[in-house]
């Protein structure tokens, strides 16, 4: 891999106009720079959303009248697609528009996307692969894990008291968490294609898994899904959500992970309650776990999580923190199944000690 | 409350002085600073524990052979005693030394002690309460509020997974925690009379409840109380302990914190188990809360707090967060009650975010 200082500087830039578009959705955010041959930026674009250009495209539209491709390098943060979607391959568009060298920084997981790298090369194009990859994998990660797993990509949330209860021992639960935590949990519903409950919380709490802030409804809205056996009654306000409701009578979390991969679903934000949220951790199917936890005690016996299977402490189930944040006077924690105990992380045993004085 | 600029930098270097004096033990931390007429620093002094000076007698007998107190200010982090300790009252040393004016910021809250301002300002000094007040009520709280009390200050510790869990399903506990945490809870309990358990972890857990380091016992060390009327066994290792052994076999906590105060214990450190913890909380008798959470999920029956009686949300035991750290990979919480529902920091809806990128 070798790239110029102003190559670098444009990826950079490219992964900052990918985050523009949507983040929700079946296709991938992904930003473009043209660069001239003498590092300046020719045009930028980035990816819409599904049915608008590819981020390729849209960079090369946005050419100045006076200017044109020919001999530029284009800096993408995804390998450029190779197949005839709804706007035709990118890399064919990049070879058309007389560009002579691009560099990527993540290969296309897609079976009908990828190869994009492949035809360019075979174009006679100088195509460098992995320009700041790690910085790229982890702003896609939901979509690239969805890609690569070919299941959609599995945020577990759940809101505890600090003894890790979810409810009084009434069953009462509202609220545990202030309304900074509930608008942070409405707006990542709206950055998922899909909200899982089971149907243990539609029969408790009637809830209307929508995505909203104090102004109503967010733009963008997720497919309802309820998992389990019972039925949904018939006046539940999850059926009068914007969109259908998807109802899986089944306790196969794979198989209703598969369908919903299959109807273009590519992440799913899991809202509990304790069994559904045991059962896919349980399962391995929990990719990123979100535990908003507040300043509480409650006691009692409805604690957030139920049984995962973890016989003795050898088997605990670590994660990785990847953030700790105060909304209000809640905590945040944002964490990841670690791959295995050998996981580099957990054998560092720095003893640093950040302190954040409230 | 009138102060010189001068008065205020001596209030917080008497502060700074206070707390290099231990924490542990039947004295508070106290520091003083004699200031010459002019706002010169003529001597510092701070009470280095039980049996040594107050800070008073420590500043005056660090005074220069030039020197003399004579029109001195003196500024001091608690009230002047009024009584004849080991050390004769400060209050009349300070008014045999000549010094003319005196400023603190916390009234003695002892019985024996408190009048040591009646006694300056009948002798003709110039005397005023409450300089810095907050801060010093916060540095020497956990004795503050021992006397107020008449029981020590109770600090309950426990450490759990993210689901607020003490041991996987068999029991298994060690290790939830990392080494720094680990370290944390040993200089904790350096730094309280005494650490309490209940039978159920003795005779689980078969514990030293030592002060310890990588380089063996910690300076202080604190007394080792076990509550509960299953005997502990003759050869459990906390019969070990540098200090002789106390048990109160009775179930009846007040009481027993009664008993301590009594011989000058003035703060304890409750390590649980589950049952003992939640019984303290339950009583209201914890005036802090240090939770050790680590990123790491273990399910199943063994919780960290068990019955609090908190019936219904409404009933919910909020506390405040005063800090959050991350010691090595895990976090550690430490909060205290809140006074009541009513309490302004509840209703206080501020969203403001801090990000702690991990
Ligand atoms: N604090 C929070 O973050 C939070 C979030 C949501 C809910 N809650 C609370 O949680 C309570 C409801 O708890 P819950 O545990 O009954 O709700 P739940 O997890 O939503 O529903 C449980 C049901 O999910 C179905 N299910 C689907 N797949 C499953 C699988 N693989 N394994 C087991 N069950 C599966 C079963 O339904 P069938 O029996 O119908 O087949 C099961 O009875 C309510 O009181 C609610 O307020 C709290
Ligand atoms: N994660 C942690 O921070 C942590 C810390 C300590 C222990 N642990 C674990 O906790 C487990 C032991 O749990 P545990 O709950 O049995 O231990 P525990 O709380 O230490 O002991 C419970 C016993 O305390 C006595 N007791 C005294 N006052 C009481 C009161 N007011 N109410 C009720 N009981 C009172 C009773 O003893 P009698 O029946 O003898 O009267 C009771 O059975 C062990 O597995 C240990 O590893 C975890």
């Amino acid at each position: 891999m070798t790239a110029t200082a102003p190559e670098t500087a444009a990826m950079r830039r490219a992964l900052e106009l990918a985050l523009l578009g949507p983040r929700a959705g079946v296709n991938p955010q992904v930003g473009c720079v043209l660069l001239a041959p003498d590092g300046r930026v020719l045009a930028e674009g980035w990816h819409h959303g599904a049915g608008t250009p590819h981020a390729e495209v849209d960079a090369l539209s946005h050419l100045a009248e006076s200017a044109d491709a020919r001999g530029a390098t284009a800096v993408v943060t995804l390998e450029p697609c190779n197949h005839h979607g709804r706007t035709g391959p990118c890399s064919q568009a990049l070879i058309d528009a007389g560009v002579s060298r691009v560099l990527y920084a993540v290969p296309d997981p897609g079976e009908a996307s990828a190869g994009g790298g492949e035809r360019m090369r075979a174009a006679g194009l100088d195509v460098e692969s992995g320009l700041l990859r790690d910085e790229a994998e982890e702003a896609i990660r939901p979509w690239l894990t969805a890609m690569r797993l070919r299941r959609p990509f599995v945020t577990v949330k759940w809101a505890s008291s600090l003894d890790g209860r979810a409810a009084a021992a009434d069953g009462s639960s509202r609220w545990i968490t202030g309304p900074a935590a509930r608008d942070d949990v409405h707006r990542r519903r709206s950055e998922h294609d899909a909200i899982v409950v089971g149907t243990g919380t539609v029969l408790a709490d009637d809830p209307a898994l929508t995505a909203r802030s104090a102004r109503g409804l967010l733009e963008h809205q997720p497919v309802p899904v309820v998992i389990g056996t019972r039925p949904v009654p018939p006046g539940a306000a999850v059926r009068r959500h914007p969109h259908p409701l998807r109802v899986h009578a089944t306790h196969d979390l794979g198989a209703v992970l598969a369908s919903l991969f299959d109807d273009g679903v590519r992440s799913v934000f899991v809202e509990g309650g304790p069994t559904l949220a045991s059962a896919f951790l349980r399962a391995g199917l929990a990719d990123e776990i979100v535990a908003y936890v507040a300043p509480t005690l409650l006691g009692g016996p409805v604690v957030a999580l139920g049984d995962l299977g973890v016989p003795t402490i050898d088997r605990q189930r670590r994660l990785r923190l990847t953030s700790v944040d105060l909304l209000g006077d809640d905590l945040r924690l944002v964490a990841r199944p670690r791959a295995s105990d050998t996981d580099p992380h957990l054998v560092d045993t720095t003893t640093t000690t950040t302190t954040k004085e409230l």
